[in-house]
């Protein structure tokens, strides 16, 4: 079983991310499940705006595509996946699981995860029950992530349940795939 | 496999409810699955503000409890289920799967859509790769569903394909179960 | 200039309320910029659900209507406004102005408060500037608002900076109202 | 009186935008109301990821910022005017008014607004009531805005009046500005 995680963090690597802390217990949890796990910053690639799948020089999009993602630029490209099918006919997301990480400051993190999922399932992939953990700290300025211990236990064993469930389902969609839409 | 059916209509029965019409599209589809449908319309029970799983006299929440949600009275009161396990530890919404039928005036489907699955995987049912369809016809006052046939093919070959991802999804997990979360 | 203070809390009096813990802090800044504001707990009456003003008997909506509010089922009802004219042709809402106090818990204060400023802006109220507060704790289960005093200085303090901008956008448009539309 | 457009279309010019032909009928309302109008369309610039006002060479973002924005891009940069103060103490955003305008394929107009709106709401705009226009043509594929004449009457008008909200807040705010917070 192979996962790609796409960090959506703004800034280009070697700068640190709060979400890959908080991703990195997620992908570790992955390989314990016999996971094969590759991991990109999408910063670090040149995404063009569009809503194709192939825009041409200088588009990074065709070698990160077919995953799940977490911004909006990646979503818009993701779009394009919505009529790719396969040699069976089935949509190219079909029996494949997706789950997000957020980390933040302050608020939002529930409501990101229901943006990003519902444009994931929009596209036809299958999002597992409690397939997502998060992070912040609640309202007003503070320290990030990596910069507190606060709430770690429980954003970390959501995290662990994550990666659980995200293989649990995508082992029973491999040992018994959708059917193809008729 | 059985499948029930919660249609949140603001009408009493016998009121004439769009909703049900395109939600009678997918029961057929699930049934043509050999799936057996149950539907009930939740403002014809007497379902009480709360979060708690059963609040005593004069609540009907216990009778429908169990299924997926589309309004924002049961989802609070779904919202009981992220802590109640079964005999084996897994939670009760485990392996179960659920979708969104929305009919509505002008706009806001997907949001709907997005905002109720995000809701269903927070208390761990999991959603299927498009396992939704939805009408509305855009900006402005105008006729209902069942008014006009404006896009009902789209409609109704979408909730077809809704029913089979459930169908699929919901077969993969009966025969391979999610395990217990650790 | 008269505020209404809607409540939404889930329990009826005499049950606490975090969400009024803190709407109290703008509640207190208003009179102090010479408000007179009236307070309602919204379960404290019997709305019935629909999407008219009034809908007879047994319906209390009637007495509390005009104000803005915080609840799908008040938001349904209040959809009634959007058609609802004066005498001199302008919709109920020009020329008021709404704000939104949210209290709950780990996170989702900044989405509610886009979902319902959204609805708000739809059925014509207008939305000053950091026109908000809000408070909760990070991930996980936790305590609520009166049980800590994390971060609540920054809380109030954002309490009153919005009673001040609700009052100052309230006096522009008191002076010079918006006008009828065409 | 003036105020700065933002397209947020995905394709760089002299591509076609649907949305710049329904923003166009906001525009020269505005512009029958006295205001001096300036459009740009965001793609024709490079805007940078980020979170502060200049990221240096290469950034075209400290030439457009000020205005309200549309794409989630922007709304990151534009979250540094945050605590971006003018000489008087006030937020840099105090006593403008932004709307929106939106065009789409099938569905999701009053999400993107609500989204939007929450958004500059939080940086300190004041949103006017009913401050938006949108159109689609409900679900599947189908034509773009200016593909077809569907229900522009609607959307034409809305925009109108809009544009009249926009004027009459701002006009108020001119007369008696917000007071600086304290």
């Amino acid at each position: 079983m192979r996962a790609l995680v796409l960090n959506c963090t703004l800034e280009k690597s070697p700068a640190p991310s709060n979400a890959q802390a908080l991703a990195d217990v997620v992908i570790e949890a992955l390989r314990g499940h016999g996971v094969e796990v590759t991991v990109e910053r999408v910063v670090d690639h040149n995404i063009l705006f569009g809503v194709e799948t192939d825009l041409g020089d200088g588009d990074d999009w065709p070698k990160l595509h077919e995953p799940a993602s977490v911004s909006q630029v990646l979503l818009e490209r993701l779009d394009a996946m919505i009529s790719e099918t396969k040699d069976d006919g089935t949509y190219v997301a079909y029996n494949k699981v997706a789950g997000v990480v957020v980390t933040g400051n302050e608020d939002g993190a529930h409501h990101v995860i229901s943006e990003i999922a519902g444009s994931l399932i929009d596209i036809d992939f299958t999002i597992p029950g409690q397939a997502w953990t998060y992070w912040n700290m609640g309202p007003g300025p503070g320290p990030g992530y990596t910069e507190t211990d606060h709430k770690h236990d429980w954003s970390e064993s959501t995290g662990k349940t994550m990666a659980a469930n995200l293989v649990g389902v995508a082992a029973a969609l491999r040992a018994q795939p959708m059917p193809a839409s008729s």
